[in-house]
């Protein structure tokens, strides 16, 4: 599934290609959030033209609406959406703990209530398996318990105990349930919150069953950003080379940057599309909110240096009055540059990597967003 | 400015070409309606990929926000919005009437509220000329009153009465006043209501003045389809051959095909975006509500006649799905569709008279489109 091309001379920064039943991934890459089956306001020819190589969807999502018969009908996610690229499923472990209402974990899985009617589900380690092969993405993950921040050691010590004990119930069932007309891969999720022999136990736990790719989870979920580093750096002595490094929901782009020198491959957040709908930017000298007054007379790009459709077209000017209206023009207009800012980091990422600059690339690129981060 | 092609052997369809310093557009055609500077969920680079000629937008609107320094500064409407081909605004005679909240008429002008703040603002016929060449679109409108339905005979002549009197101020102010970086076509805008003979003093009238095009205005406001053809029918003779014919606000796809039928070249509305921002999508067989349950296993297009982008990648059953969760991207499908399926029927009613066959053409449509009306 993963091939490591090379790692780049002056740090850990590797270029990899992940294949899969729906072609093969360039990594490190980026993959944008289409929780529902779309990235918000973007369609799949926007997804495609701006150069996304895999886009995430969400399984507890999915499940709830518009329901496996419809996937089962549709012949999978990818028929379902029209998108042929490869497609990752989150396991719902996560939506689990931040959106469901009530939430009870036993040994055997969760229960909890729909955050849309507040119909209850009960979640365990092989139904989520049967749902995500049900969806048919080509990537999928297991059903973990993602510990809040701040937590207690018990309450991190539990999440990684129901975390390997799911993750092996999960494998195994995943082997022997095998559907001929799916072709998936499924990850480990790594728990462990802040605590780090609770990290490194989570990893040698997950790699001695043995997964296709291993996950760093339970980091995004509101720690300061030196704790996400350390769970990073606690972890990675335990994953292997030739499998592929996701670090789930990061991140901001000196982050993605920053781990990308740890040796990450795969990484997703909902940042520029979220960002996008509200109106705020990246650019390569950091976020900038296009709604603001300074900017009613500024017919220049959104971001000088980006050669998106939307800065080779678009003033300042003129979305800041769409978004002042509420134009769904101006979200959108905003949304894809955002996620050709992070599409185009990661193309330049790998670039770099491959010429073995990724040090003096990663430096120049986080001085100049004005990060106090450094590879 | 309008060149006449052909018409029809066996009905008043015509085949003609507009010219304006933003290109030509081949008549008759359909403006998609951008109020504020945007059509509605859709980039100029959709509407441009759909084929549209012309956008229509609204000097009212536009005059609010973002506010003709920005135009001035952006150097016209068509640098601002990034939009080269031809453009149209309306004055805002038909939005004080349908949306500030205080309107009151004088012979000098219009006093009324701005409906975004509360705002006081006097529009008079000479500064709704001036706000129009700020904005810089290609073709304008002069001030009208625009009757409601029903209304009074007196209510009626007062229209018509104030309509002339400013259309003649409007004309005068515009030649007088013209600027050497915008290149314009003053437009007409006929009133009377549903009286016979106010339509045709109201024809004469601004007939008699001279302008560079005609409108018939005070339709689609309300009345049944009968007045509003009447309104028509009552109108059309007066209207010289030379110049092209603008239906205010006309409508719903039989009513477009009816009216090209009578003579018609110029149409806008504001339903495909609209009906596509709620779901309801046009087709060959009539409209359909696309989140309707019986659609969730649909994998079949919106239309299975047509050929836009949309139609030829998405299912009823995934946009059902997205219009349902209220995604921003189920939406601008059903918009992207909706438009296309008025600027195709517009390519398809251009080749019908050109071949001579309008009025089989049009029948044809109808019929399957599951109208009464006839040409």
């Amino acid at each position: 599934m993963y091939k490591l091309l090379k790692t780049d001379k002056n740090c850990k920064a590797r270029r990899g290609v992940v294949s899969t039943a729906h072609g093969d991934i360039q990594s490190p890459f980026f993959m944008p959030v289409g929780t529902n089956s779309s990235v918000k306001s973007l369609t799949f020819e926007d997804v495609n033209e701006i150069g996304a190589q895999i886009v995430l969807c969400n399984a507890y999502h999915l499940f709830l609406r518009p329901g496996l018969e419809v996937f089962e009908a549709a012949k999978g996610l990818h028929n379902f959406m029209s998108w042929q690229k490869p497609t990752l499923t989150d396991s719902g472990g996560y939506q689990v703990f931040s959106l469901a209402k009530l939430r009870k974990l036993q040994d055997d899985g969760v229960e909890f209530q729909s955050h849309i009617d507040g119909a209850y589900h009960f979640f365990t380690p092989e139904k989520v398996i049967d749902i995500e092969q049900s969806i048919g993405a080509d990537m999928i993950m297991p059903l973990d318990v993602c510990a809040p921040y701040p937590c207690s050691r018990h309450e991190a010590e539990e999440s990684v105990r129901l975390t390997t004990s799911w993750a092996k119930r999960a494998r195994k069932y995943f082997l022997e349930n095998r559907r001929s007309d799916r072709s998936q891969n499924l990850f480990a999720i790594i728990q462990g919150a802040t605590y780090k022999d609770l990290r490194e136990r989570s990893a040698q736990e997950l790699l001695d069953i043995g997964f296709d790719a291993y996950a760093i989870g339970g980091v995004s979920v509101g720690e300061p950003v030196k704790d996400m580093f350390e769970a990073l750096d606690w972890t990675m002595p335990f994953l292997p080379k030739d499998k592929q490094r996701y670090f789930m929901g990061i991140g901001l782009p000196d982050q993605i940057v920053k781990a990308v020198g740890e040796g990450i491959d795969m990484f997703d957040t909902c940042l520029p599309t979220r960002f996008g709908r509200h109106g705020t930017a990246f650019t390569a000298y950091g976020r900038i909110i296009v709604r603001n007054e300074e900017f009613k007379f500024d017919f220049t790009p959104i971001d000088p240096e980006c050669d998106c459709l939307v800065c080779r077209r678009y003033s300042k000017s003129y979305i800041r009055h769409l978004l002042k209206l509420k134009e769904i023009t101006g979200l959108k207009l905003v949304t894809y540059h955002n996620l050709y800012f992070y599409v185009n980091l990661m193309r330049k990422i790998r670039k770099a990597i491959e010429d073995d600059q990724y040090v003096a690339f990663a430096n120049d690129f986080l001085e100049k967003y004005g990060s106090e981060l450094r590879v």
